[in-house]
Order: structure tokens, then C-alpha cells, then sequence
């Protein structure tokens, strides 16, 4: 693993909030998608810088998070910038595989998608259950 | 002002922190260089689609914040996207002007670059003491 070219001086320059952590956005560097948004703290900035890859701190679990470790959708980190109050980092990825835990490059999406999205689900709800029903009425 | 093509149902969906806001992340539609990242509450997600301009909630001054008020700097709304966990959300602008307040176009820059514009900081200061040496030397 490659370590960044990047200063750790950038680990004590960062601006936490009060529960340690700073908002990392992740864009994928060859189109500019805006892949995910998710947070680091010291502990996971440092991981990152040192490792070339992207580690997080989950809020749900409270704990240190290799981005990609099970799934294999590692994120190689490319560029890294921070904004101009300190308290925000954007980092260009080569992302392997996709970015959302549902499957899809990114986890942004329409509202509306969303909502067909939602619909679909339900669809296919409403479909396992004639197919349950058919089953059923097969296995009678 | 023109309202955005998207339905109020948004502002129910999304999940706010313990402190009300949501992340926004602004970005733009023309060549999707990140441009900020900002916060939003009901309030000020109401008026972004109500007004088709970008209004957050400051954090430190805990007021509704209407982007480019007072700058002429405004934010038009060309799409919106929402996370996959409710929790952050994605604008496409058409940026006015410059959406830093330090007068570049991006509020993000090179931890370096950062670095460098410090060290010139630095530099203008004692060019300004130097030229004060000056001053007070032709004075005496």
C-alpha cells in the first residue's frame, strides 16, 4: 500500500467538531461523481494518508471503517483538498467496484428515483407474494 | 424566483442530525467541481426548493443564511440529490460569482496550496512591516 504525498501537519490542521470527526466527500476522480459522504476522524485521517486508501469512522458503530474491506470496494485516494474553514475534506478516489452498500456506483440519487425506487420494492413485494401464492396454491 | 420541480415529500424524507441540519453539498452543474459544503435545517431546505436558490442555516451565527445575500454570489438549483441514508444531500448550481468568501471560486484548495497561501500570508506581512520600517524611517 502507497502512502499519500501529503503532510500529516494536514492531521492537526483539521478542524474536528465535537465529536472528533470532519465530513469527507468522496468524488470519483476520472467523471467528478460525487460517490458518498461519510467522516473521519484523526485516527482514520491518518489511516488514510498512511495506507492511500480511504478508512472512516462509523457514527452507527462506532468504529474505525477500511472503506471496501469486506465488499472489496476499496477507494485508492488520488487528491485530497480541505476547505477553506477547515472542517471539511474533499478527496478524488479510484473507486474498485461501486461506492453504495445497495449496490450502485454512488449513494446519491433523485428523490423521485427514490421514490420509484421505493415503489419498485413494493412491486416486488407485491410479487414475491402472488409468487408465495401461486406456490401455495401448487403445493395444496 | 422559480420554485424547484421537487415535491415537498423531500423535506420530510430527510434525516436530520440531533441538531436539526443536514449535510449540503454544492456542486457545480458544469464541470462538477465541488464548490462547499454547507448545512441546511427544514427552514432553509424549504426555501432552497421554494425559491430554486440555495439557502443553508449557519452554524455559528444560528440564523437562516441566504447564499450571496449580500454578495450577489447566489447559488440557482439545477438538480438535487439525496443519500442513500437520508442524511446528506447533493445540489447541482449554477454558481454567481465565487462561492468562497475569500474570493476563490471553490471553497476547497491543496492542503499545500493552503500551506504555500499561509507562508505568502506571512510574506505580505513582513513586506507590510518592512514598507512600515520604511514609512517610519522617511518620517523620522
Amino acid at each position: 500500500m502507497a502512502s499519500l504525498n501529503i503532510s500529516n501537519d494536514l492531521i492537526d490542521k483539521v478542524k474536528y467538531d465535537p465529536q472528533g470527526l470532519v465530513t469527507a466527500i468522496i468524488q470519483d476522480y476520472r467523471d467528478g461523481r460525487v460517490l458518498m459522504v461519510a467522516y473521519m476522524n484523526r485516527e482514520s485521517l491518518a489511516k488514510t494518508i498512511e495506507t492511500g486508501q480511504t478508512y472512516f469512522y462509523s457514527r452507527s458503530r462506532q468504529t474505525l471503517w477500511h472503506k471496501g474491506e469486506t465488499s472489496g470496494h476499496v477507494q485508492y485516494v488520488k487528491d485530497l483538498e480541505i476547505d477553506c474553514d477547515g472542517d471539511a475534506l474533499l478527496f478524488q478516489v479510484e473507486q474498485v467496484g461501486v461506492a453504495c452498500h445497495e449496490g450502485l456506483r454512488s449513494c446519491f440519487r433523485s428523490p423521485d428515483l427514490e421514490a420509484q425506487e421505493g415503489d419498485r420494492k413494493n412491486q416486488d413485494l407485491e410479487a414475491e407474494k402472488s409468487i408465495d401464492s401461486i406456490d401455495r396454491e401448487k403445493n395444496k
